[in-house]
């Protein structure tokens, strides 16, 4: 399948880059300062861009949202609007615009996590994001078949814990390979309008 | 409790106001149009004002969001701009502005419904920002402690069945009187961080 994969040069998504270029497809990667295309997908104006500079796509894969993190008392009006654009009105464009260019059972695999379901401090920017994208694919679901959207949920990744764990005390984590495995899933399998946590 | 109820002229808040007044409660009612006092909660200023000029508050209800109703192929990147700013801004502004002002140990109650977890076709600006809110509300609860926050989750109110029925074939309907004594639950309980399915 020609796979468009945005975020492609972050944790996440190098990990789904490789095991999706493993499996045989062909990956088309993109992100804001690396990938084969450049584009800011917060911007509604960047994802029209994007799918023209494309062509034709199999399938869409979003492993790239930007949120802010801080205590609630610390975060402005402008903090949850940059959030909202970072992650959720990013990657419902993506769908949005992009039910119209994929192909007829083309996917879209979009990303979410731990946070829409269980709070840590400073989250309540991802926490918002993530409920957001996890309910809008439930809805877009039943509209746009026979294509298909669902989204991968992992709680923080094992390789990202040294940086990050102290956010997430007590909390499983998850190997990248699993939450790529995740993307498979989705981009191979038949399944609409889930929440795969890996 | 002096209690401020945004939307309060409307078909929920109407009940939630009259449930709340036959408690013995002081309720502060809050429209665009119509209440006590006027306001836009969408724009994060009216919020500020409407605190300001609410006073002392030992809780804040909202009844009120305003979200388009549309099949994803005709909602613009406006649509959903607009959905966001009308139920999911305007409630988290509420909460956020709010914890400064409010009593102690005072709640706020926000409103989502049944969209979050079950889609329709055209409630796809709905489903996101509901599925939004809830998942603000579990990641808030932990940070405002000793204050509370809750969201209360209806399905269609058996009251619109007659007008908006068509758009929930073959749900269940809840009554308006179900829905307003999940508010009480909200603000005269003490549990936090809940959705409350009436």
């Amino acid at each position: 399948m020609k796979i468009m994969l945005i975020g492609a040069s972050g944790t996440l998504g190098s990990a789904v880059h490789r095991t999706l270029a493993d499996r045989g497809h062909d990956v088309l990667t993109v992100g804001r300062g690396a990938g084969a295309l450049r584009a800011d997908v917060s911007d509604p104006a960047g994802v029209a861009a994007l799918y023209d500079a494309a062509g034709p796509l199999d399938a869409v894969a979003c492993a790239a949202g930007d949120v802010p993190f801080k205590p609630l008392s610390a975060l402005t009006a402008d903090d949850f609007h940059a959030g909202l654009r970072g992650k959720v009105l990013s990657q419902v464009e993506l769908v949005r615009q992009g039910v119209s260019r994929i192909a007829e059972r083309g996917s879209f695999t979009l990303v979410t996590g731990v946070l829409a379901r269980e709070p840590i401090v400073a989250g309540s920017v991802a926490s918002l994001a993530n409920g957001a994208i996890e309910a809008f694919v439930r809805a877009a679901a039943i509209e746009i078949a026979p294509q298909r959207v669902n989204a991968v949920s992992p709680t923080i990744v094992t390789e990202s814990v040294p940086d990050y764990g102290d956010f997430f005390r007590g909390m499983p984590s998850v190997d990248l390979a699993d939450v790529a495995r995740a993307y498979v899933r989705s981009i191979e399998g038949a399944q609409t309008g889930q929440v795969f946590i890996p």
